[in-house]
């Protein structure tokens, strides 16, 4: 049987699946993210045992992402110092002696969610998750964004709620950037309460939901993504997608003419299908498509 | 020999070409845009006297590109009336019995600037022209990008800035869109002087180059270009340019690190290459695509 290993390399936590060629999960291990002196080797032990023809990595950024960089796989400017200039593809190829591929996590989520979820059978897809922080990944032409760098949506620019009490948002390199306006910690910050206790009639559901449909409605005007899908522990307080989507509409202001408006959005703004697997499912599509190289 | 037509669909003049296969221009004739009545088989005389293999058009938007629809390759909700509805594609293509390939005047311009012009051998750029209007094309792949629509980037949304005399903008979608904000007549409505009248300390350039800067910054965040090439009538004060160079680099904050930003982005935020040309080419490039099917 022909199986492929995949890592899902998150800040807390790193986890690792092997897969057979159909995607089903044949193993699944998670451990914590410590030093990379430590967590590192034991990846690599968990990885040699097994007899894959390919590895795909779905990492925590920002990564070298350009293949004619001498960093291309490293992380680069994380906050995590411990893990800024790794070179997390090289040591996963020089340790294992196999194909290596290797993507932010978003990407590799964005991607197993357009081959696999709910962009199924379509070319473009923006995968947004909101949680701890805010991180995008962008499927064009079936294939994930790379360019000057890769997509950072969560630190494209907001303009402030007037009823924000902390314009200028909580990122320490921009100011009223979406994730430092509406990650999942800004509710704590802010109101001395955490999301999920702030009841839903609260005004900082309306600011969220404000900030998470400027964020849809510059997706739609600058590279008019044919699904946007919104996970992450902040969505999971459902009525906020139906928000999002009102204040979308409401945003767009009838310029954009297509029957997914007159729909309200329903199929247009949705929640991921994949649950907790798309960075793991990601991480093997990109696996396989080293390994047919 | 082989020669191919492109049709450069303005809302003010239309601009056709034949060309050779290499794209030399072999003629080239404007007139003005009038009612499609007269307009449009005034263009189809000029091309039913010629042996052209195919034809392309860079037409003002919005169009509706998704090639499954029935009204695939007519303009849509364009502000000029009697333009809306007009299936332009179909009108040649019953005319003239050639492959006819349309895109956005943008996508186009875009896409000549990315085979020939300012970001030749790059896999991605965005071309946006600030003029009467604003708008902008996305090449990913090498490819024009279309999605839920096609990119409409002067509607994304930006956050005005505090000494904006009207910072609601003159959009009649959209408050604060980057059209309503900064397109060339905003400079009049706000302080009854053309902005090429405008003295270059003018606060009016400050604002100009924020709202542009912003544009860049979110663009870069959102999908990551290889290259950003700004044209259209306000980018010819010379003086602009480099001011939104200077405050895309202050808003990205040192969080993205490519040797782009360590040049000043010089050559990241450029001017296009082909000029004026930038339109015709783009549809020739489209119509040599058709002619090879």
């Amino acid at each position: 049987m022909v199986t492929f290993g995949a890592l899902e390399a998150g800040g807390t936590k790193m986890v690792m699946g092997i897969l057979d060629e159909n995607g089903s999960i044949l193993e699944r291990v998670s451990i914590p993210t410590q030093e990379p002196d430590i967590t590192v080797p034991a990846m690599i032990a968990f990885f040699s045992g097994k007899t894959i023809q390919a590895l795909g990595i779905g990492c925590f950024g920002p990564l070298d992402l350009n293949p004619v960089s001498p960093q291309f796989g490293s992380i680069t400017a994380t906050p995590k110092i411990a893990w800024r200039h790794i070179p997390i593809r090289t040591l996963f190829m020089d340790a294992l002696h196999i194909p290596v591929a290797i993507d932010t996590d978003v990407n590799a989520a964005a991607l197993a969610e357009s081959r696999l979820g709910a962009a199924k059978g379509l070319n473009s897809c923006l995968y947004v998750t909101i949680g701890t922080g805010i991180g995008g990944g962008v499927i064009i032409g079936g294939k994930p964004v790379h360019g000057l760098v890769h997509p950072e949506v969560g630190h494209q620019l907001v303009t402030p709620h007037p009823q924000d009490p902390c314009p200028e948002g909580f990122c320490p390199y921009h100011k009223h950037c979406l994730e430092g306006l509406a990650a999942g910690p800004t509710f704590e910050k802010r109101y001395a309460m955490s999301a999920k206790d702030l009841p839903h009639t609260h005004i900082a559901w309306d600011i969220e939901a404000d900030y998470i449909a400027q964020m849809c409605h510059n997706a739609i005007m600058s590279f008019s993504p044919e699904k946007i899908i919104l996970g992450g522990g902040v969505m999971q307080q459902q009525f906020l997608l139906p928000l999002v989507r009102e204040k979308t509409l409401m945003l767009l202001g009838q310029y954009i003419q297509h029957p997914h408006m007159e729909n309200g959005l329903k199929d247009y703004i949705v929640s991921p299908d994949l649950g907790i697997h798309s960075g793991l499912m990601g991480s093997f599509l990109l696996a396989k498509e080293a390994g047919n190289l």
